[in-house]
């Protein structure tokens, strides 16, 4: 026995984790689902789109979309934002790594999954070749989510912590559930899906910054649908692909609490703790950024004026920020230096302050040296105190516990919106967003996903 | 910092590990691999072809193919011993899932990877869209290997301990250096190869017994080309993806030794302890397999006279092999009480063996009650014990060292060539083998793989 069969065995629960995550998804009723669930699995598409469209041209993508297109099969699926048809495995992939490529999509609170990029387009290129309803895609996409985020509730912060990309290595779970709902596959089918899934989980955290990142989460939608087809044709896989002795929670959890994936299920929903980002990156900097734009406005400091910036936080800010000198746009996403500089010198904090051309701008590489991060055991995750010092000896203190985008600080609708049609100008400016906005909110309506990916693509 | 950080780091020598790989990989000259490497090269190439044409048909091998073909693109791409054209991504998928499934393919002692399945094919599919020379497929098979048994080496024994499928997380890795090379990438593309490749990197042990086990290697195939085409189209990855302290060997490889990766690097080849099996199960299977057949050949013993079996080895064999009630032929392959059984039955372990008929035989379920697998520390891996009990009180006992198809006992050219031919019978019997036998054992002659695949497909 090794210490993770300790930490996942010991409880009989364990012991039919999968099974019963399988029944779920295969008996739950629209009725069950309340609601204020199914508005936020609208809101999270609705980011979905936005993060997708401003995304949809970015170098990363383009590469994709140019090593994979001459293999790709005959193309039902649509590609958001472009024109290309591909095949639906193809289409999967190309979409979660372009709703993800900016760091613009959501969050779940508790794990830092990003629940919808590995999800939604897996059920987007499943409907491209048969008929989906609306609300049978709203209802797979909750379930999805919720395996997808009560299997990160289960691992975390353990997994993420020793360097898997949560949102890759548990998202082709919850594609395959999904996937496997609106096929209609049964429990044991569904027990089947989870295990091809389960031999298909990747992603790492050393990847994140680079574009490799794109290929984990791309894969995790891809390949969760693959699961989904590969069960419903029989591939089998093992009875317990997450709680077995050389399962998935073992093998790659650390200290598991497996009973976070069953307990409580179908009364609560993880949905309801998802987040939207203000922000074009890592979601720890979202305080960050608050705190200096505060600053900023309030003493209507110049970047010319400063003379240093300290940012506090809790480990895991330092650990997952603390980069001085980002080399692309891609790494200054994650880098609270180059974040405090670009806030200081733009007053904003949007794509452009994140693309390339940013990194290399002298004003920005002078101020990011300025930038010096620590890290405070006593400070809650999702916190930032930031110290503005300046030439003058003065210095600005502010501390953002609630950030912009935090569970807290939702986004109305509105704002949602507002985010959609900005970037879609920015990334599709080809496409008239309305329609697309509008079939969103009333997605319960439509009879044919296929009607709703027209709209999202731009002359079709 | 965690475990895994310390276990990595404190090394200088590792800080430049994937650079030095990529290196190595982008500069062997064809004089720098000793014959004997290449010799070893085609031995493992006749055994793949003899795993893949026996495998062929094999019933996850229809699922996959059928769940596949509707979506792959233009084929260019052969599939082993069938007649579809499929894109090279998923010929790549499939012929590796073909190589494997059968549990027949070879197999690198020191870490139990299958090294041949997942480099051959993806270099096998790139092949299929350019003029790839015998000779040159050859190098890049070798280093390929090289890379994956060399990561292989430099995790085990906790990686597979801990529930990792070494085959398709290292070979993933393998395959993307082995594309890497006949693509032309230089040393910086391929430590971004390596890169794709580390997000890409899965495969369970709990999946091993059913058939997601061949999800796990066909992915690591198709993901590894994945990977270099995405490197060769300008896909950043980490720079350290092996070694940093968020990449493959801290996150998945509990203690490691780094410097296994670079320790004579060009001046041992890995494929050197590479075997070959002689029996469609797990390898260390193998000793058992062959006492049984020595004790039943010896004593003439019959199956009703058999009151109980005690087969003992190191830990190890009964952690992998102690199934007392297979339920698939596919199980069967990794449960020593099955193999006990069919060989006292049969006199033999070949493919009917192995075959589901076989799991349901009432003979082999009366027979395989009777056998107990017990652990001994004091035996070495690779070793097994086996005691025989009549219903007379008599016993016979007898211990295999050096079981057949071990590195001590490696089969001759004329051995391999043999098992092709029979498994080509079994799983091809439309397919002559004795062109692609010879046009294998001449491989560096050969002026376009293309040529050597129209060999492995029947009717063409």
């Amino acid at each position: 026995m090794t210490s993770s069969d300790q930490a996942v065995g010991g409880h009989d629960v364990t012991r039919e984790i999968t099974a019963a995550l399988a029944r779920f998804v295969a008996s739950v009723r629209a009725p069950d689902i309340p609601a204020a669930v199914r508005r936020e699995a609208k809101r999270s598409f609705v980011n979905f789109f936005a993060a997708a469209l401003g995304g949809c041209r970015d170098q990363a993508i383009e590469a994709a979309v140019d090593v994979l297109t001459p293999f790709a099969g005959t193309g039902t699926a649509s590609v958001i934002g472009r024109t290309e048809r591909v095949d639906p495995l193809t289409a999967a992939f190309v979409n979660a790594a372009i709703g993800n490529v900016l760091y613009f999509d959501d969050t779940h609170i508790p794990t830092v999954i990003h629940p919808t990029a590995p999800v939604l387009p897996a059920l987007l290129a499943l409907a491209s070749g048969r008929r989906v309803g609306g609300a049978d895609l709203l209802d797979a996409f909750v379930l999805g989510v919720e395996i997808e985020c009560r299997l990160g509730n289960a691992v975390s912060p353990g997994h993420y912590r020793r360097g898997w990309h949560i949102t890759a290595t548990c998202g082709v779970f919850g594609a395959a559930a999904a996937a496997g709902r609106v096929i209609g596959l049964d429990p044991r089918g569904l027990v089947w899906a989870l295990g091809s899934a389960s031999a298909q989980s990747s992603g790492l955290v050393e990847t994140l910054g680079t574009m490799a990142k794109s290929v984990g989460v791309g894969n995790a939608a891809r390949n969760g649908l693959f699961a989904a087809l590969l069960a419903a044709r029989g591939i089998t896989g093992p009875d317990r692909p997450l709680e077995g002795p050389r399962g998935f929670m073992a093998v790659t959890g650390g200290d598991c609490d497996p009973s976070l994936l069953t307990r409580g299920l179908g009364d609560s929903f993880e949905l309801l703790r998802n987040t939207y980002k203000p922000y074009p990156c890592g979601v720890v900097l979202n305080p960050v950024i608050d705190a200096v734009l505060e600053l900023r406005a309030r003493h209507r400091l110049q970047a010319r004026d400063v003379a240093g910036v300290t940012v506090t936080g809790h480990p895991l800010l330092g650990e997952r920020t603390d980069r001085p000198a980002p080399a692309s746009g891609r790494e200054a996403q994650v880098s609270a230096q180059h974040s405090v500089a670009v806030v200081l010198l733009h007053g904003a904090a949007g794509i452009p302050e994140f693309a390339d051309a940013a990194v290399t701008d002298p004003a920005t590489l002078d101020l990011r040296g300025k930038v010096t991060v620590k890290a405070d055991q006593a400070m809650p995750q999702g916190a930032a105190r930031v110290v503005i010092r300046g030439h003058d000896g003065q210095a600005f203190e502010t501390t953002v516990n609630r950030a912009r985008g935090s569970l807290e600080r939702p986004p109305t609708d509105d704002e949602l919106e507002a985010k959609l049609v900005t970037l879609a100008a920015h990334g599709c400016p080809a496409l008239d967003p309305a329609p697309l906005v509008s079939a969103l909110w009333t997605l319960e309506d439509l009879d044919d996903v296929r009607d709703l990916m027209r709209l999202a693509v731009p002359h079709s």
